[in-house]
Formats: C-alpha cells, sequence, structure tokens
C-alpha cells in the first residue's frame, strides 16, 4: 500500500502514560500522511479532514504500536540459543569474535543478514538499533536489506582495534578511515529507513586515540553512537585497568565525547551495575539505556536496576541483544524485564518496585520509540508504526477478556508468533 | 502404532550421567514392548533378538527421551498470561478461587480441558503431575481425556476445607468422603496411563482433621501425594500461624504422614525457601521437589536454590506450575532454570554454580521422570518415552553443529513449538 492516509479500525492499545494503558475496543486509529492523527471511539468522531481515507478493517484484532529493539547484534543470530553457558568475556572469545570473522565474506554476510532481516521482518519490531560487524561490505549488505525490508533502523559498521583476535581487529588508522568511508558510500546511498550510527564496540575493544577520532566525527557531525556500558563486573574491572583516569565506566566514554551531551544521540546497552555516579552523567546527558533482561540473565551478567533508572528519569528501552539474547522477541523481552524486575524486588533491593505490565508496555513502545524521535505510541503526531496481532491460535474458553488481558497474555504466551500485518511511518510491509 | 517394537534411527541424545549428555548421530533406538532396548551406533551393533523389528526412519532428527512436568494446574490454563501482576495469596484469592469455582460446571469443564489436553499433547511432555480442582465430576473428565490421550500422568482432587471462598471450600467430612468415592471410581476405570494422586491444595486450605484423614488413607492405600511447599515469605508466616507445633512448613506435611517417607511418593511444588531442616527432611523422606523457576519469578517468590536441592541428592525435576507458569513447555522451563540459577550465583550466593545445560537437561528427562519409575531415559529398562524435533523451521548458515548444539539451540528457541513425533512407553501418539 503506497497510499499512507488510511483508517485502521481494531481493537486498539497503546500507552496513555507510561504507567496506564488506553485501550479502546472498535477504535478507529487515523494515518495521515504516516503520522498518526490520533484514535477514535467511533466513526462519527472522527475530524472531517480524515472522514476520505481508506478503512483498513481489522475488528476483533489486537492493534498496538510497533516495537522497538535498542540494541541487537545482527551477526549473532545465527548461532543465537548455543554456547550458552559462558560469562562475557569468555563468550566473546571462543564463540562471538571467530564467528563475528566469518562476515569478512560477504557471501556468507548475505546468507545470514538473509536470515535475520527476513525473520525479525515477521516480528512485532517495528525500530531497532543493530551492531554489524567490523566489515564494511558486509554491513551495508545488511543495511541495504533493511532498507528494502521496511522496517526502520540504526545500524552502525563495529569499531575495534585492540583486544580482540587477529581476524577481527582494524588498525587505528584502518578503523578510523573504513567508518569515514562507510560514512560516505551510505550518505549516498539516499537511505529512507536506515541509518548509520557510531558503534565503538566497548571500552575494551578500542584504543583511546580511536576513540577520540570518533568522538570527533560525532562532534563534526552529529551523528548517533551505540555501545555497551557496566555490563559484566569483570569487564568493569578490565575497564578500570584500561583507563585509570576514567572515574567510572561511562566516564570512559565521555571523556571523548562518546556519551551523548549537547544533543548527541547516544544508547548504551546494559547498565547492570552501573554506580549512582554513572546513572547520573547519562541523566544529564541524555543518554538512552537498552535494558538487555534475557542477555544479562543468560551471560550470568545480572539484574539491571529498571526501577532506580526509571525514578533517575533516563530514556529507557528493551533490547533482546541477540545472542547474549536468544530471542528477537521484543514481546519476550517485556516479560522477562517484568520476571527479572520481581527477582530484584525480592532478592536484592525491596524498595525498587517491580515492573508492571504496562510499564513494561510503555518500555517497548514509547520508551524505546524515542530513540527515533516520535514512535512508539498513537497520540497525534507520532510516526505511525502499528503491527495487528491474531488470537486465532489462542483457543480460550475465557469469553469476557478485556483488551488489556488479551494483550498481557498475547505478550506472555505468544513467543515467537509471527505478527499478522505491520505498518512502519504508514507504509504497510505486509 | 499398536506394535511396540520398533527401532527409531536419528540424532538421539540423552543424559549419560546428570552432568552429560550422550550423543549418538544416526543412532538406533531400540524399542521392546514398550521398553528401551538401549542405544546401538550401528546396525551390525543391534543383538540378533531385536534384528527383525520395524526400523522407523528420522533420519537428520533430534530424538530425545520425553519431558516430565512434575507440577500443573490443568484448569489454570485457561487463564495463563493475565493477572500476572500479582503476589501468591491475592493471586490465589482475586483470580485463581474465582476461576477453578466454574469447574463444578462439568461442561465448562470440559470445554476447557479439552484445550488443555491438546495442547499438552503437542509439546515435549509425555508425563506429568496436575491438579484438577476440588470437583469430583470435572476431576474425572480430566482423567478420561489425558487416558485418552496417551499421556501418563498423576491426576489430583483437590481437597480444600478452609480458607477457601464458599465455592471452592468442601466440608472436612465432604471432602475426606469425595475424595474416597473419586479413588473407588477411578479404580473400577482401569486406566492404563493416569494414576490419581491425593492432592491437599497446601497447608492453608487443610484443616488439621482432614489432613489426618488423608494420611490415613496414605496408610491405607500407599496412593502418592503432591502438593505446595514454601513457596513464599507471606504463606510461610501463615503456615507458621495455622500450625504452630510445626517446626517449619515440610514438617506440618510429615504430621500427618503426608511428605514421603516409608516408600511413600510425594511430590512438593517450588521450595524456594526451604530451610536447611527441610531440605534434610525431604532427602530422608525421598520427597520430589518440582522446580517452578517461572513461576517462582511471575508470583515475585523468589529463586529456589536447585544447586543446594543437586548437592543434598533430593529428587528433583521442572515443572511449568501453570498458571503460576505461563507455558506448557517444560524446553522454556529449563532455559528458566538456567537462568534464575545464574542469578542466584551472582546474586545470592556464589558457591552455587549456575545449572549447566546438560545439567537442566537431566532434570527435565530423568530428574523428574523417577516420579514415574524408570522414565526419562534411553538407558536400556526404562520405558521408551521419546520425542522427535524438527529443526525445519530455523533456517540457520552454521553447517557445522554438533547434535548437543542443535539440541541446546532448539530447546532455547523452540517456544510453544510442537514435536514432530510423539512415543509414550513404546506407543507412538503421532
Amino acid at each position: 500500500m503506497k497510499n499512507k492516509s488510511f483508517i485502521i479500525k481494531g481493537d486498539i492499545i497503546y500507552s496513555d502514560t507510561p504507567e496506564k494503558l488506553l485501550a479502546v475496543k472498535d477504535g478507529y486509529l487515523i494515518c495521515k500522511d504516516g503520522i498518526s492523527g490520533g484514535v477514535y471511539e467511533s466513526l462519527e468522531e472522527i475530524p472531517e479532514i480524515y472522514r476520505d481515507c481508506d478503512l483498513i478493517d481489522y475488528s476483533g484484532k489486537l492493534v498496538i504500536p510497533g516495537l522497538t529493539d535498542l540494541h541487537i547484534h545482527a551477526p549473532q543470530y545465527a548461532y543465537r540459543g548455543i554456547w550458552t553457558d559462558m560469562e562475557l568475556i569468555d563468550w566473546l572469545n571462543f564463540h562471538t569474535f571467530p564467528e563475528e570473522s566469518r562476515y569478512k565474506d560477504s557471501d556468507y554476510a548475505k546468507r545470514a543478514y538473509e536470515i535475520f532481516v527476513n525473520d525479525i521482518k515477521k516480528t512485532s519490531t517495528t525500530r531497532f538499533c543493530a551492531f554489524s560487524t567490523i566489515h564494511v561490505e558486509a554491513t551495508e549488505i545488511l543495511m541495504d536489506m533493511v532498507e528494502e525490508s521496511g522496517l526502520k533502523a540504526y545500524i552502525g559498521k563495529v569499531n575495534m582495534d585492540r583486544n580482540s583476535p587477529d581476524t577481527l581487529r582494524e588498525s587505528t588508522g584502518e578503523s578510523y578511515r573504513n567508518t569515514l568511508s562507510w560514512l560516505e558510500d551510505t550518505g549516498k546511498k539516499g537511505y529512507k529507513n536506515v541509518l548509520p550510527i557510531l558503534t565503538p564496540r566497548f571500552i575494551p575493544s578500542c584504543t583511546d586515540e580511536l576513540m577520540t577520532r570518533l568522538g570527533e566525527i560525532i562532534k563534526d557531525t552529529g551523528i548517533a553512537l551505540q555501545s555497551h556500558l557496566s555490563e559484566n563486573k569483570g569487564e568493569i574491572e578490565w575497564v578500570g585497568e584500561l583507563c585509570p583516569d576514567a572515574r567510572f565506566y561511562g566516564d570512559a566514554y565521555d571523556r571523548f565525547n562518546c556519551f551523548g551531551g549537547e544533543g548527541n544521540k547516544t544508547v548504551m546497552a546494559h547498565c547492570v551495575w552501573s554506580s549512582d555516579e554513572e546513572i547520573g552523567l547519562m541523566k544529564k546527558n541524555g543518554v538512552f539505556v537498552a535494558h538487555s533482561p534475557s542477555s544479562n540473565s543468560n551471560i550470568a551478567s545480572g539484574i539491571a536496576p529498571v526501577r532506580k533508572f526509571m525514578e533517575a528519569g533516563l530514556n529507557l528501552g528493551l533490547a533482546t541483544d541477540v545472542a547474549g539474547g536468544t530471542t528477537l522477541s521484543v514481546m519476550r523481552i517485556m516479560t522477562d524485564a517484568i520476571q527479572v524486575s520481581k527477582l530484584y524486588w525480592r532478592l536484592v533491593d525491596d524498595t525498587k518496585k517491580p515492573l508492571t505490565f504496562p510499564e513494561a508496555f510503555y518500555l517497548a513502545t514509547e520508551g524505546g520509540g524515542a530513540f527515533f524521535g516520535k514512535a512508539g505510541s498513537f497520540r497525534e503526531g507520532f510516526e505511525l508504526d502499528a503491527v495487528v496481532l491474531s488470537e486465532d491460535n489462542i483457543p480460550t474458553v475465557l469469553s469476557d477478556l478485556s483488551l488489556c488481558e488479551r494483550l498481557e497474555r498475547y505478550v506472555y504466551i505468544s513467543g515467537e508468533m509471527p505478527v499478522e500485518h505491520k505498518f512502519v511511518a504508514g507504509e504497510m510491509l505486509f
């Protein structure tokens, strides 16, 4: 459908506030030139100017905003669900780095990324921030495919110039030059859906000199940045040794202009062990946290203090972190986030209330969507991303469920179930 | 297939020890009259006496023992995945008890249990221990359906004579008499697959007098028993108030001959907060623990110390605990058990090593299977339960995965994916 103005009829749910869902049975969702015109309870309420738009009838189906995955490693999707019995640094060295080295072979990259893009397209995700590998050609293959898919994404060529195997390490100059030529290339392509994002893997993989140059690129271009922060205790100690002058891990980025601030968009994955000082700097600099509960459990990192982030008013969304996480489903991440927040409350700090279902939904939609501007809501003025959910294969004897109960059930039990229809910025993908 | 003697060819995996998987590529699994004759690497190795059995060729597919779900509430399947933002006692009072009251209506029970049995039949589970409700008729409807399905199960009419709503509370005499008549009824039915099991809901729902009578039934008949133990801190305090003479929660069962011992088979769900003394008594009495990690996270109970149970040598298996858990998939429970054990190690006690994948697999197969006698393994002499897994819809670029890696991946990402074929005690269900 090329016409980006239409009306969707269905059982519509989105966040009214971070704590509260807004549900409209048999409601009407307006899309005008790809932008939401709001949700109305009846045809009569719809403003005159929208009345002649086509109506797409999804009566009886749940319609929710598309979800955002704030942190995923596209090349790691190939080996999701294996080698799970390890902690971060061993897992990187024994499995992740050798596997990522394969993406030097663009043919391999093409076959692997085809599966990744095909699979993520089916999920409830409409926007995501992805790492590729250090390889420019493979990165552009991925960007081309995502552009073609209609999904919106920030995608980053990874920078690594130390503490990496020979097969996955650039010289500082090479890393810098390749980044510049990659930015130039992608700038010429005129992408509508995909944007490049600077992607120093993490402090242990990047020399001070490389970080300095990346920080300068940000100063020159205002490009966004994604990386990892305070995931694992061993990792944090290592950063302390590598950067003796940094006051804390986040400061090791900040010293190089790689930690938000001055309107620079930055997202950091994990923040499991972020100190109050680090959280304070994230708040000050507007850094987004990509909360990755599945990955943090799988790699035995711990539980990120998500309530603390919320109390501090941080920008915050959810992330699958494949292949630390094993699923592309941000719905599964919602339930994992709730579960670990309950364990955190029970076992670590009983002043930090567990996430509620509406709160997890907010993080998965508007929370993460904010990294892309106005996305993740059906409120007027937001880019219209919507997914339509079929409950046809959930047989039930319960006939009196509310819309919110139906949504909660769907999120808890849908697993990898494909969504039925997907719209991104008013474009119908299927 | 009524002939229970055959040979299955496939990529066969089962536990060699609790810590180690045994994998045979293109192996041959013998079934003789429903009992395993062991696994062989080549046709030539197969003993003469089995050579003329039919060969069922599942080459290239994973073949593993059927899984056991040691604790599930069949009537709660209808509302899995909703009302998740609550702790145990509120969740029981506001939702579970009203819903279970509906099973007084046998027509409702029939419709709900049909969905439950149909869905659990598709999973990797071949054996399970289920609660029904207090209602005898509905319980027998469930038992008849499971008998017909070919799955093996212990199923229990629930006993409740206090602290329950009027709609879900029996008088003591009624509870006792109904239990006796239910046992008499089911005794006459000549079930092959289904056995009754005594099911006092938990101490707060059962008076001392009722528990005394149930203990006498055990003394008279040797019938097995299932219940709940030390799930939630508030619950444990309540038991302390209700049973001031009991030294600990488990002792409140033991005083009534309802806690194993003398060859009596007992399984207790949860044991999240079991003291060393309670664990000691479970060991002494041979009580099985039904470890329910998903449920324990969902209802914010905590993390059961599974490594401690293993070190103490307890009988131990896994459980979905629907609808505290939201899934029928014991595979999902395996990965949840691993994840929470990693969090326990990281956040609670770093002397308790996380579960490994092979250990979780052992618990899901032989560990829980032991409640049914010799089940959950392909070693010679075990009842032959097998499930055949299709990886057809897991597209991949990795061509060199080992059998164990393929199994690990399947378990982590299969979600609610139905198994391709299922055998229970040598009977092919599909």
